[in-house]
């Protein structure tokens, strides 16, 4: 990419020098500029040390003709950007009227008084302008400095990704030409690993076009896979996306950012249908990830976290005899819990999950990773055994978003089984392949 | 810390500058130094680029004691730090014979033929010594440049581990006097933001003493408060974390890296107890949370996601009547959500929250963020009516974490209100303080 701007990242915060967080902002920002057709060149961080930062800010700026600043904009007297880049700059620290504003809104908003340390985050370098935050206290900014445009960003993810998005990207992605920028289509994947869905596009394609590269990045539990291609080519990207999109069928959620609940509350908004769940081992997650969703309201009135065996038959009327002869995790034990869900809750559609998560109660019979699902409605009743490894969390995690995906299945009207059906069923598993 | 050596790292690769993978070998490494009273001063990030590697080697090595280089010593012609060193120590590059040695063991090993890209990896700049490699094929390297020892090692986690462990940390550790080896402790606290803690201290202990210094983590919803001084002031500073202790009172969750949840889950099964909750706003995110804990299953058996009014009137027999009149969002209905989920889950104490997630469903008189918790026995139902602002999420995430926090201390038996019942009291928030 001829005539792209070269571009530095500097990142600051001792917790970045101890060990004590790893630094997942620098391949995020790294990322987005990247699908705006930028590179990373360089990388330095460092803790935080005034001389140390300003004495960067000063070699980068010579070097580099865009450079993003990340950490050291918060309240406490550990965060010193603002001050480094006055000394740099050799400018003044002022306090600046767009950033009190802010911060006297964020304040009202919160109902807190605005403190000292509070209105440090309004003093910053004279000369730079300011990048809103919409989403916290700490304003960013940028100026000039050198051959170098700087922009000072802050540590939190959330409010780093809304600044990138909203103000930087734009801003730097007007320095290059259309022709350099890349034109790409994600589909977000649900139901394969990332070397069986590798394995599966190389069977079924021998003939992929090689102006089309593919990526695949794990956004776990879904996969999001990638197709990429210069502007010239996109009226192959689109049949290519086409062509993918029809293998994979319902496995692809979505061309967006969606995720499973947003993507299973908006459905069942379209449809006018309410769901219900009724989970053990997932403890509420499912639950817990629909009403993360504005809106959820509309679809869904309960969910019920029944953990014990004495909790299942009060609370859904799973039969005592079933739960003694079979066990909980059983087919006839997560048919029940869904029965009783629906009545309860006069969902129209839901779902029921009761497996081991671990790492504690497995047995030779019902090793860790053990799932019986149910779903459906009261007329359909649907069920399938599972075994999903890994640990406890992943176990939920992995769980609660499959069974997401048989209601939105279920609601979608697919008869084909979903793969992880197929590669993740106990009979299979358990026969050792 | 005096007569420490500075310390740098060099991470090269492509794809930490592509976002594609997140460095956490860095974090791991600067963990281990630390341990070991060594901190890590400066950091840079280069992708597989002969040139710019070769300056950094020789502008690190002028400037540090001791340079770690992680990456590029696969058998790939993009895996370049051997060639790198040569040029910066002006060194041939030669095959190494413990090296090679090292690799036709290997290949015998796994019963492969020893390619022309393996025996690359044996190739070593004239005058450097071996680092051991018992987990893997690419040995690591060691050399004296200018004033800095230069450890390169490999990208792949488990080997760099064994290496540093093995070879690299008792090497440097030994450089350093018993006396700079630092001693830490570390406090997670709950119910204050980053600006308020640091604001209290200051405010309570005008007489900080110098030798201890303070830091700072946001780990949401939580804080993590770093006190940190060298082995001569240990009595001091056991002698000022319990001060610090002191003042906060319960707002110290733990000094390990227990989560809200995980500190719950222990106190409730020390103490015998089983809990249950009734949620509204949070969605089941307290359930959900709770469970995430390996042996939950011993202190909570049944929860209860009652979204909508007809849902709290049925399942947990809160009053038509109230709900009418109060809203669901009100004193009484929470009061009777947690005496129905008590009733139905015979748990010995519960909490139930009712409040406006957003971004929707806000009023005037109860806007966006506004929330009511119940939370004790059946006997001592105790409740408060909080303003909690921010993105649905952070609300949900915040409220859900109060809730649990309300349950631990009332299990401890603490009568003084927690900061959070102060802070973001409702009515002090709607007088807009």
């Amino acid at each position: 990419m001829n005539g792209a701007p070269r571009l530095a990242l500097l990142l600051t915060g001792n917790e970045l020098m101890t060990g004590d967080i790893v630094d997942s902002n620098s391949a995020m920002i790294a990322g987005q500029l990247l699908d705006q057709g930028l590179s990373v060149h360089y990388k330095v961080t460092v803790g935080d040390d005034l001389q140390l930062l300003k004495q960067e800010l000063e070699r980068l700026a010579s070097q580099f003709e865009i450079l993003i600043v990340n950490g050291g904009l918060g309240p406490t007297s550990d965060d010193m950007t603002a001050e480094a880049l006055a000394l740099a700059s050799r400018q003044k620290l002022a306090e600046h009227p767009e950033a009190r504003a802010h911060l006297e809104h964020i304040c009202r908003e919160i109902g807190m008084p605005l403190s000292p340390a509070n209105l440090k985050q309004a003093l910053l370098p004279e000369g730079c302008d300011i990048i809103p935050n919409p989403v916290g206290s700490a304003v960013g900014f940028f100026m000039q400095l050198k051959v170098c445009e700087v922009f000072c960003t802050p540590g939190v993810p959330h409010e780093l990704k809304c600044m990138l998005e909203q103000e930087i990207l734009p801003r730097v992605s007007a320095r290059l030409d259309e022709e350099q920028k890349p034109v790409r289509t994600r589909l977000k994947v649900f139901g394969f690993g990332e070397s069986s869905l590798q394995q599966l596009l190389s069977d079924r394609f021998p003939d992929w076009p090689a102006e089309i590269e593919i990526g695949f990045r794990a956004s776990l539990p879904m996969l999001e896979l990638k197709l990429q291609t210069r502007q010239a080519h996109q009226a192959l990207l689109e049949d290519w996306t086409r062509r993918v999109r029809s293998q994979l069928g319902a496995h692809v959620i979505s061309e967006t950012q969606t995720t499973m609940q947003e993507a299973l509350v908006t459905l069942l908004q379209e449809k006018n249908k309410k769901v219900t769940c009724a989970e053990s081992c997932t403890g509420g997650l499912v639950a817990s990830l629909l009403t993360q969703v504005s809106g959820a309201s509309a679809v869904f009135e309960a969910g019920f976290v029944t953990y014990s065996n004495g909790i299942k038959q009060e609370v859904l009327g799973v039969s005592a005899e079933h739960l003694k002869t079979q066990g909980a995790v059983s087919e006839v034990v997560v048919r029940e819990m869904l029965l009783g869900a629906l009545a309860r809750s006069h969902a129209d559609l839901g779902v029921a999950i009761s497996g081991i998560a671990g790492p504690e109660g497995g047995s030779a019979d019902k090793p860790v990773g053990t799932v019986w699902l149910a779903w459906g409605t009261k007329e359909t009743v649907k069920t399938a055994a599972l075994r999903i490894p890994g640990t406890r969390k992943r176990f939920q995690m992995v769980t609660a978003t499959i069974a997401m995906d048989l209601v939105r299945r279920e609601l979608l009207g697919i008869e084909e089984p979903a793969n992880y059906l197929i590669e993740r069923a106990l009979h299979k598993s358990r026969s050792g392949q």
